[in-house]
């Protein structure tokens, strides 16, 4: 398949089987991340990994999209290591083309994933949940694991409306 | 070749042969950079694509990195559409995710490119150049084009380093 379509199929996937993705999967979407750019090369990037089906149950608690976090086989908390970072807005970037490594590889191996953005509104209760260091802030839950339903179309503006004309251009 | 290969084989790219990459492939990084996640789906990226060597010319001005952008073929500038962010954090990501698709789709087709970022230093003054509207931020400058260098050897952090250890994890 070519890389066009692995970007344009994938989809969030917010249902999942049972099945817990076998450690060499997780290792390789981890890997993904961990080739993403950065500014700098700093790599501002940190990953916890959850399968405790306790753990789960409690972080589920800090956000409305429970559900998706009960049925993922698999947790990857982003973290941004505030030691390390050099440049908010970059770093923040930087971030986002990891997760996105994690959700393209994810695809390829074909898993499903969901990246979880709401839950940031409990970050400060989630971060003393999980008992993190204070240079650890929380980016991102990224669900994970074998997808249970039927593939979605997706929706996106088209690209003519994100060109921008500025003068002579 | 496989996701994971293409994700550790991409490199940022410095400088360029004068083949000018046909339209048909700009549209396909840029198809690429259209199909990130963004939370809400908001889609928060615009793009300006710029090929014209006396305006590369007065962009190289902006920053100390003047030889890449003169030696792109072409140069995307990626900014966020202010008007249509919701949360600053997660637009960042989200274009970042944006400029991956990007860059990945670029290495796919056998093109190289260079996510600059040094350039924002001068992001008001490049705008002012660009007659952008007051609604797009400029988040970064993909330089663009066919590779006219050896392949060079990435470097990471190893995974092991990238873990979280957390309470009971």
């Amino acid at each position: 398949m070519e890389m066009l379509d692995y970007i344009r199929q994938r989809r969030a996937v917010r249902r999942y089987k049972d099945a817990v993705p076998e450690e060499g999967y997780i290792e390789k979407i981890l890997e993904a991340g961990r080739w993403a750019p950065s500014g700098l090369n700093n790599q501002p990037w940190r990953f916890l990994v959850i399968k405790d089906k306790e753990r789960k149950a409690a972080i589920s608690k800090f956000t409305k999209y429970a559900k998706i976090i009960e049925s993922a086989p698999v947790l990857v908390i982003v973290c941004m290591d505030v030691a390390d970072s050099y440049n908010r807005d970059k770093d923040l970037m930087a971030i986002g083309a990891c997760i996105q490594n994690i959700l393209l590889e994810a695809h390829s191996l074909d898993m499903g994933a969901c990246w979880l953005g709401e839950i940031l509104n409990n970050k400060g209760r989630l971060s003393k949940y999980l008992g993190l260091d204070d240079d650890f802030e929380i980016m991102a839950v990224l669900a994970v694991g074998f997808s249970d339903e039927e593939l979605t179309e997706g929706c996106r503006k088209p690209l003519m409306k994100l060109m921008i004309k500025a003068d002579e251009n």
